[in-house]
């Protein structure tokens, strides 16, 4: 722990960012057992498993809006205040990503435009589990909200107040007491009391993320992949060490294996923050999640500001907190990662909880591939086009050539009918 | 085949809209075995599928910068032409989608934003198989070509002139002669030649299709899970059977499995029609392939535009032809589609090559959670924020009260520590 890699070689990148390797297939004769039973028995198989897995005892499914309203009303009226700052902030965020439609005229009299629908029924997945997640339901409910998905359903085992606050401020239409893989099975199989949905979003531990592999295997869209969440810093001698220890460890707190990765040109920096997370650990009411994740971390000495960038860019970190005087600048030459923090005064904790950004971010990499949850993963965009026949007498010829070299005669015969 | 559904009850929707099931697992340890071949054995591997599925001798994987020259000037002079318009169409419209930044302030001092970034190396499949589809490569190679994907690797067994000159044009940097289940794992593993690619697009036959949903599960995006291709049209008695008919039947001809539905509000249209497609069967090239569709197709009589609003919003169509009147007030109605062709002179094959629109679309009711292949396909949105001293003061205690009563103090901590 706390080793300083001392300005690796280019060619060590990629084993540098190699993410500790996920074990997924074990699972599926489980994975398979609990999709047959929710099949076959539905809302007696959520029941049963929920006491065989959870030793809860629970008789119906989803929480009545009487029982969901008392639940809400006990939290306390500060934290109330809190999450309603942070809505605002989410929704006018991703407010801001709704879809302005274009009519482009591609060729004269062909017009192509774009529009966004909502996903009508979407799932949401709140683990229960030593962190209660209230956040995360914003993150997922509010843009549900604003593009007007018609169902959302949020299952989660967990019981804290704010979850039910956050549920009934975001219009969460269906609330169901269920969570594990059979949560996820429900929502991808629908059963007397829980609908079946078109697309699963949500955090969950390894069970769950098999689950909603299965179902992604099934047709239903799934929000990304899973894998350890993260954070990757980079420092220049500008950084305040107390605050990098801090928003190390404010990601380290989070499981026993999330990565964290402090990149600087300045040794000193790395110095001072490795003394400075022990200071801060030591108080940590997580303590004993941070030390192992921190197992995982890496202090890396680099000479240049450029090298930080390229071990940046392989790495594609889930969060990416710039500590450094230009960090605008720095940005600008970052293409992989989910979400970036500017500057001194921007933390990760911002962006988890009330900046407006979403929390939802690609791991493991996956931001080499996937964005994070947005506006956009709630809606799909429909494409329109509209021809006037002078528009097709123009183009119909180039279509029926490409058509018949294609050897799909019917399609040019759609074309030459018209032309006629 | 031809029978006429007449008025069914809403209740009969979700019936009447079911695909045929599609059967996937079962090809679970043939795939397996393709993978763990090209793991092992890489280059040789897929010389020895390829000799061993398709009966073609390969020696080399890739295609040198000269032959690809040569292949492609022997494209015909008419259907260069054809593939440019086409071209010059579809990248207006993919261009058009660029993200425009906006910054957003949340809050006083908080400031949020999006960026879009390239997907670094991609994969595009293209089958061999019957129709040479060099026009999938427009859709799939321009929006790459748009964003600067860096790396964009092109597999097909095909060997149509057209294919080099379309992957030429729109800047595929490497193509290989490999094609099947084993072209995808050497996508997603990469071998000596191949280089491994962060997303695979394309269409492909049940075995292509498998693969890449054994890359999606090793964490590789794909463009979205498939299905056979499928038309819906609502025509009412402004309609030309003659052009509904061709159209059925341009979609007819794709495959086996293709599915046509046709809904009227006229009787005497699909009878029309019916006897339209009888005709036009005729002197169709692939009559055998569409007859086989055919026996999926379904006609369907309704009272009022309602009910087919409702139905097609159930089917969710991939193709959706609009022959009525007043086709743009239809539209905005229909909540679930891959792509929408308003009016009596908009044919599907418009949109297949060159109206601009991208012709790769959910299938199998998908288009209920996903969109078709668009420019957002090949980019990653990354978020970023920067927030100011004063805005963290402002925003910080909402922040720390979220954090403590989710217990994560070490979050709470990273923004005390900077309000202090």
């Amino acid at each position: 722990m706390f080793e300083i890699i001392k300005f690796p070689a280019a060619s060590t990148y990629s084993d540098l960012c190699e993410r500790p390797s996920l074990e997924s297939r074990s699972m599926d004769s489980l994975i398979d057992a609990i999709y047959s039973q929710v099949k076959q028995h539905g809302d007696q198989a959520l029941i049963d498993y929920t006491k065989q897995f959870e030793n809860r005892d629970i008789t119906e499914i989803t929480y009545s809006d009487s029982e969901i309203s008392e639940l809400a009303l006990q939290t306390d009226t500060e934290l109330q205040e809190a999450i309603r700052v942070a809505y605002a902030n989410i929704y006018a965020f991703h407010k801001s990503q709704v879809l302005v439609e274009k009519r482009i005229e591609t060729s004269p009299g062909v017009v192509c435009w774009q529009k966004s629908t909502p996903i009508d029924k979407i799932g949401i997945y709140i683990p229960g589990g030593t962190a209660p997640l209230f956040s995360t339901i914003l993150m997922l409910a509010i843009p549900a909200q604003i593009v007007g998905c018609k169902e959302v359903i949020l299952c989660t085992p967990g019981m804290h107040p704010a979850l039910f606050f956050a549920a009934q401020l975001c219009g969460v239409t269906k609330m169901c007491k269920i969570g594990g893989a059979q949560a996820i099975a429900a929502l991808a199989l629908g059963t007397a009391s829980v609908p079946p949905v078109y697309k699963i979003f949500g955090p969950g531990n390894q069970y769950v993320t098999a689950a909603k592999m299965e179902a992604n295997r099934m047709g239903i869209a799934i929000d990304m992949p899973a894998g350890p969440s993260e954070v990757a810093i980079f420092a220049d001698s500008s950084a305040n060490p107390v605050y990098v220890a801090a928003d190390l460890l404010s990601q380290a707190e989070h499981g026993n294996d999330s990565q964290v990765i402090l990149i600087s040109t300045d040794e000193e920096i790395i110095l001072q923050t490795i003394t400075e997370i022990k200071n801060q650990l030591e108080t940590l009411p997580r303590k004993d999640y941070a030390l192992k994740s921190l197992d995982y971390s890496k202090f890396i000495l680099v000479n240049q500001e450029k090298e930080a960038i390229d071990i940046l860019n392989t790495y594609a970190a889930e969060h990416l907190i710039l500590a450094c005087e230009n960090p605008e600048q720095f940005a600008d030459a970052i293409q992989h990662a989910g979400s970036i923090f500017l500057g001194h005064y921007t933390p990760e904790a911002a962006g988890d909880y009330a900046s407006g950004t979403n929390h939802t971010l690609p791991t493991n990499g996956f931001a080499h591939a996937y964005s994070g949850v947005n506006l956009d993963s709630f809606v799909k965009k429909i494409t329109l086009q509209s021809i006037t026949k002078e528009g097709l007498k123009k183009l119909g010829k180039s279509i029926v050539i490409m058509a018949e070299a294609e050897s799909l005669q019917a399609h040019a015969n759609a074309v030459k009918f018209r032309m006629d």
